[in-house]
């Protein structure tokens, strides 16, 4: 187990906009998906945590985009965990083509109760190895 | 209260593909808020029906296209109310710019409870003038 | 080559609505995402074909749910080519989640020019075995 | 003409995620919202500026959440113009509801030619009252 984890997909047509580029609200959305990726790659899973009444939300996020991505493209996105605490988690993220810098980004998660309200993440997930610190 | 709403709304730079066009997937949210806004001019709201544990489901959908909608472009959508019944709801759209008819399309929604098993419509959405048969 | 194709996904956390289940309006996508992977089964790209100035527009869409999909889930997607010919391509497309069948639907794609006029399908497309009828 | 600029809008269902949170990648498409409408005051649009081989890609964006908004929410987002060079617009954003501070944002463009190029911003831009710095 790592604290890097990484994904390949493919470029959508419907996530292309008329400049020929990936929009930049679907960014988010891989980066979603490449911690979905790295927690499942350590035996659990974000629906598994959601169930248990342990949701995660961005409390924060950045991205700096440096080559536009195009419509089907493959890009590889490699996800990495910087910190976690009992508050939250810090991930960041490189997306690439063919070995290229696309664009870099950052987010900071809030670990909440179904309620809303702050929790503490919970032992189990900070005991997976990679996650603690 | 007529059995038919109307909508404006400007096309979302996100919403259009590289062609130029708004993408097809776009059109069933816009359905949706159309249907919406109609239910809200009754006096009721969505969010409302939600809350008493009524949820409406989209059983099926069809869109034609006759003209492409375009970025920025200030469409019309006009929502009638086809059919009710206690079990589905018929809607039916008609998008048009200046005039112009650009895509139609109908929907059939089902209603659910919070389980996701089939329930009857409640009777206060049916005795909303221009919801009876 | 065969007038079938199959494409697995797994349904994204940004892909599901309050209810829990997969918005309609992401259907569209996850068909646009089967005949994309079936033409390139085929030696063709969709990507090619742009550059080439072969637009494929959709002119018709109808889908029918009979399950929700969910977060997380891994979908099949049979993707099937119905009919062809120089004007138009009708596709049908069958979604399970482990053998369940969730959903069904059907397009009508229109092929237009790089300025938005119909034009015919070319013949290179049409040859494609397996797209003839 | 003022370096601030307010729109209203409603939160859409398909926008909402199963935790019943907007979902952070609908930000970046208020965002431009904003920008755009902003532009639009001034007299210009962004449609025309296309028009004219003048592309405004994102380079930067960041966000920080407060608190979540929620479906059929109605939302105020507050647009200001931060900063313009030649090379580069910096935007600020926040969104309220009723009062209440939800999320602040920051972005960066760049400005690109149709063929991907940088290029400076045009002087009909600049010369935008409230645009110069």
């Amino acid at each position: 187990m790592a604290k890097v984890h990484f994904i390949r997909f493919r470029v959508r047509y419907a996530e292309v906009d008329r400049m020929g580029q990936v929009h930049s609200s679907r960014f988010p959305v891989y980066m979603e998906m490449g911690r979905t990726e790295m927690l499942r790659a350590t035996g659990l899973t974000y629906r598994g945590l959601e169930a248990e009444g342990v949701l995660l939300v961005v409390a924060r996020l950045s991205i700096t985009w440096h080559q536009p991505a195009r419509y089907d493209d493959v890009l590889i996105l490699e996800t990495t965990l910087d910190r976690a605490t009992t508050a939250r988690i810090d991930h960041g993220y490189r997306f690439t083509r063919e070995g290229v810098l696309l664009a870099e980004g950052k987010t900071t998660l809030a670990c909440v109760s179904a309620d809303g309200r702050p929790r503490r993440l919970p032992g189990s997930l900070l005991e997976v190895p990679g996650l603690e610190e």
